[in-house]
């Protein structure tokens, strides 16, 4: 029983508090971990009237949603198997999230890879793609290349603070993409011998914006700068609704020792005060590219371009504003 | 006796020795210890005839001339001092080198100061300024705000690989300036922020690029679209007048581990193999900042668009093509 | 009785009167009085059958439409309304008619503030906004901002050569709001302290363009090479569905005298003549911005890339190319 | 009978052969047949079951296809009519087949003056268009325009290597438009004398790129450095679906003497030797030209800003990947 | 004699008055004034001394220059006729003093003709030319202009808050040339119309920035983007060699009345609160606009591009960093 | 015996009239002709007075510069020579002039050799450069690029209306460089696999413009939109000193048969009319490139960027405004 003396099933307790720790992470990994529990909800709901059951699966989608508001894809999740609910009685009602569930399940499962093959007819033979960070949408688009044939190379920029372009360097090797790794500094020079910028995304706002690992949005404007074009990755569980109405992406700071350790701090301020206050390290983990620098945002549903994507977000979404789990209590 | 028969000074020898090694480092120490390299030969020579003086003096230029080729500080005050040497005696010749080695040192010595002045009058009470690498030029600029009582702060980038911004950081914290540490990723957007951009140079080009530590020219591409003006600070010992006739500039390439060491290469690589050949990293020292992105070069003889530092050049070096070190086997 | 015969009730007469008089303006008063003239026309029809009556409805649609063919709510209003006819009785026809009025007139009494709280949420705390010429719809989004407890300030542009800023900023002071007013001139200056520029429109055209009070132009330019993004406030009432046939927009030209007054142009003319032939004024109410310097258009159907714009007139207003109005001329 | 057994009109065969021999050419002409083909086999089927007229539509469809599968018009035509294609009997299916290609050609064939007449919407009485090459899309805007009374002037360039730019003048001149030609170097001076640009479109991508003669792209890239605007006019049947899921387009490249003809190659090459293998010429016959530079596509349902092209592509033609005969053979 | 005990011609006070009380005023009547003022104090010194003459000048200097240090033509004319004092006795130095006042006062009655006449030169029959604010420089290259029997036509904008555009108009209305008016608002659309935007300067940095009337700068920005070419009419009394050293140049703010009178604030405030806090008006006097929106600056030493007027400033000025009037103190 | 009654040299005449029939022609000729020509004067004159000598000289070279006023080079070797005139006694004139005029030959025999070193220096192994038209300063430098053993690709536009690029291809060719000849058309598509663009000059004026070849404008704006420098080579007899005073460079107007010949113009009419009114051509020789779309101008005395081209000419040249050959007149 929730706190509001709703039925959610310990089951989805379990799955919002495995989110809520970070052992589910990844968009796509908390979006059907999400779905799946509203099944589950419904196949073990109690309920025993229409109305009631609607609560409880409201009870449990809200219950889920409040684990992390800010991961994009778990809002989308819930939304989406919330607005098939449909039926008169409580049977027909929870056959329709199961089913509801488990369609959006597939299609979360197949998204990636029906991502990564559009992703991949933007590739010819003898590319050279320049990446950031680590994204897998990004990932997906190469991987499929690489399964067409298509002869590439990839130009890994490093990205600072948490080098994760080494497990995208990793990765490629695997598939034995020819890696050349440079520090975020020399993108401009490298630049020079890509024919593309590929990257993911955290989340793309209605207004085209990208939302993605800090470094991108200057990566793009130097790419325009240099006639490379900028492709982004992104499933459309990364689609971020809440922009539609205006709203703007909050973006996370993260702990400032991953660019300044204890070690380096020291040196700098020469030992003699470990928490010097006029020295600050600042460690914001996305930067917000404006659409203009974008040539194509791919998704599973085809490629566009970053001023259109707000017509599939409503197609996708439509134009509510409310929450469906909040509407349960206004209406209930 | 040098190679061609010529007596070089030992003190020459041993200078010529420590910039080699390195042990004599930085575009000013090295521009000085050259030129009083070549007062110590004009004192020390037992040339008997004014031309075998002379070419005395030219065998200990082009011996200390051949240490380090690629830095522009020390042919500049070769050049400049040898220029000098005039008179009909062997002792009226040695005595204009003396002279000449004086002004060009006490000029050299002169010079990051009057820089600094100006640089400082760029500055204004509440600026923010962005600095990248490290450089004393630049530092120079902003030593001299300081001391004129201009409260900045600075946004100092870590400039991979070598996080040479620390130094800067270091520098700053003890002049008691408000420091904050970005990854060099995060440029773009805290460029919204900085009031200026202010680099120092590896050199200058006549057609007004500027060579300087790799992602200065991204950087100074991502200050022109966030409307922040560029400086770069740089004594006219960095001017490098062959690019006068269109030469271009030799960028230095350094050891690829400061880019992935040996750990990141084996977690990259999976430890199979140390030495995988699909895996590169590149790490070129310098980058080419066109001269369209810097809006002033900050130097001892003022400021100047980038655009006319060719006049300046020919002020101060002329047109000439022979160096003057090759000129006395010609006419020798 | 109309000039070809029909009935058209006499309060419809009255309505189309003050619209041509101007005594009703402002394009949602405008549009409000049009739906509910339709209403009127419907609710007092003596009509006896479905098609005399529809034969009075357009021409009731017809007679308020050519009352000001330039103001692009008023066809929009009645576009809509007409689209909702739907009945095989006169009775049938009659509700149709009221209902679909009512819906329009509700729909955009709310539009406002549903725009108002999209723009708002754009906004954030210590947000400097500059505004250009007075516009309700900019104003919604600023009330919004006000009333959610967001700290903002404008500068205001007086918007020469009738001085509307003064009207923005009596509204903004009644708020609260902290104002700034310069000459349009000095936009440029003044954009380095903006964080947003916020106008409304006149009409938003099909490729995204938006014709606003002169000089907005000139303003987004302005913004776009200071980097700072550009907001446009406009309900779906302004948008002109004449543009996506490619007609352009009628610019209107206001008398002269709003910018050389007689006494001005005496003092340039020295008195001797005041009507100098070679002395002209020109001053156009309006121009045009391109879509690539606009970041967003907010409506109250959530906010919108000027470049997908045209998408939501297709959804709202169809491809149609003839009026409803001249329909039934051709059908009846 | 074709290669897979099944029965393929004769008809067809032929439609099929004169598009393969370009006796059928031009994108419309080439849509034309194709639906007529289509009919005509429908008619002429002597299945006797649902499924087996399915199968020879479908087969049909496919030989049609594989004549020329660059011909974008095409497929977009076989697409459109088997989409029509339903019914539970033999009798029901041809009617549905036949009336669709009927309806593909009705449209079809007003789809150009459509067209036209929203372009020359776009034109004002002085307005002076520059053209590139031959389009009969771009002509019918400007045939439009005439008919209207609007006084336009054109500036004409030649268009090597074929200089249809000829045709183009030809066709003007017949409308009694002044015609001014010049060559394709001189387009960015005279740009100053023009309002606007106004070219054709071999296909458009679903990114907004368009496909278009060789010279297009730097036009319009000068056009947008010179401030004058520029059109694309263009069918629906020019629009490219299969961009959408990330192809590319091939871009067809022409016998190489249309640039250098024999003559010519042997002055160069001094008469030696006719094959000189240092020596080649590059003959494109189109390039891409990225939505930034485009303002507005127009099309039989209306202009578009390219950006949104996308939209009307997938209204058209859905987010289907495989072709509609390939389908059959999956299902059959 | 002065503050610090030295004989300073009552003449001059009196000029120094005139200057403080703004009697004397406009760039070009202060220097004249200046350099006459230093002229009688050498004819009238009692000094007995060559010693006592020098200082003499420098403190008439110093007290000429201390009455507006901002106007920057003032300490031009002082630099330069103190550059020339030569001579061996008291005689000699006073009749160098003379001879170069008179040769300075000769160069700048003829500077504004010769100016005007290479602004001619820019211009061909039937230019328009759009004007910003009153400056006698841009109008000198106008009159020159329709003394060569150029036919030009002029789009001058109003410059509010002080409607210097009017002058402007009177001054071309009584050449006889064709004047449009516009409100500043409208540049950008009527600058299609525009062949050459031709504004004065204040003052003009080292870096080739040109300080101007307020609007100057978003004027060159969106001259820039329309295509037309921006020409600066500067005499080199309005060069400001202290930026040569990085100074920065102080922009005056004037009486905020001037754009918001008494009546204007108390319509806005509602006649509630006269001095409403929260409403303020900024009036700075000029902005700068950076070299690279500029075209030419216009001399009557010729044409430069900005960034090459810090040559001319070197040439004109030299590197001096102390002002002579300084000096004598440090010497004497 | 000339109009004026002055003795010019029957050889003088020749050059003239060779000039004038264009039997002599190419900047470089033509100047070295001139210098030739006033040598020849000197040395016949039979003039026994210095004045009278001096009075013949002008008279030569007004004789000279009145053939082609429009060849830069002309008047610049006429000045050139006469700025050498100096001597008491008619044998030290004469002795002064025919110096002056071997220096400048000599000089100028030597400009094209040492301007492509100095244009070689800029390209490196591996680098492709497009072309435009045909020019020997733009081939002097891929000859000495050549000669130094640098491996370059060219591509070769072909530069309608005269195909010049043949010739420019041709030359290659016989120096082994492997050349692909384009249509204009094609620059932007291939401007992705060129590294320089290097072109000649007519002329270059005061501002840094660089007067053409039609289409070179055009073409500079795609090299900086595609990231490609652009490089002039020009030997300062091009240059042009008028434009210091403003003046601007006339364009010649060329036969528009060279556009349309009479075959293509009665294709275009059908036949029916041969001097269609409605139908030109036209067939300016140039265009005006921006100094802001130019990198670098290479010139025999180094590479400058073409803003501070100015100061060179002030160097060469100085900053008279009267003619030489004039001022004999005023003061004779």
């Amino acid at each position: 029983m929730d706190d509001r003396g709703h039925d959610v099933a310990p089951a989805v307790e379990t799955t919002a508090d495995e989110i809520a720790a970070m052992e589910i992470r990844g968009a796509a990994t908390i979006a059907d971990a999400a779905a799946e529990a509203l099944a589950i909800q419904a196949e073990r709901s109690d309920a025993d009237r229409p109305d009631a059951f609607e609560r409880q699966l409201r009870a449990a989608a809200k219950t889920l949603y409040e684990t992390r508001p800010t991961a994009v894809s778990l809002p989308n999740a819930l939304r989406y198997v919330l607005a098939g609910m449909d039926g008169e009685t409580v049977a027909e009602l929870r056959a329709s999230i199961v089913d509801r569930a488990e369609e959006f399940r597939r299609d979360l499962d197949r998204a990636q890879s029906k991502l990564g093959s559009v992703g991949a007819n933007r590739l010819r033979d003898g590319d050279v793609v320049m990446t950031h960070c680590h994204s897998t949408d990004a990932l997906a688009c190469l991987e499929a290349a690489v399964e067409d044939g298509i002869e590439i190379e990839a130009i890994v920029k490093e990205t600072r603070p948490r080098l994760q372009g080494h497990i995208t360097a990793g990765q490629l090797r695997e598939w034995g993409v020819p890696v050349t790794v440079i520090v975020d500094g020399a993108a401009r020079r490298y630049l020079d011998r890509a024919d593309h910028v590929l990257v993911g995304a955290d989340s793309i706002a209605a207004d085209g914006s990208v939302i993605n690992k800090i470094g991108t949005s200057g990566l793009a404007v130097l790419a325009r700068e240099r006639g490379v074009p900028v492709t982004v990755a992104a499933q459309t569980i990364k689609l971020h609704p809440d922009t539609m109405t205006g709203h703007t992406v909050e973006i996370e700071r993260r702990d400032e020792r991953e660019v300044l350790d204890e070690e380096a701090r020291a040196a700098i301020t020469d030992g003699v005060d470990g928490t010097d206050d006029g020295l600050t390290a600042e460690n914001p983990a996305f930067d917000v590219t404006p659409p203009r620098y974008v040539d194509a945002i791919v998704t599973e549903h085809g490629q566009f371009p970053p001023e259109t994507i707000v017509t599939l977000m409503r197609e996708l979404f439509g134009e509510t504003v409310d929450e469906p789990w909040e509407r349960s209590e206004i209406t209930g």
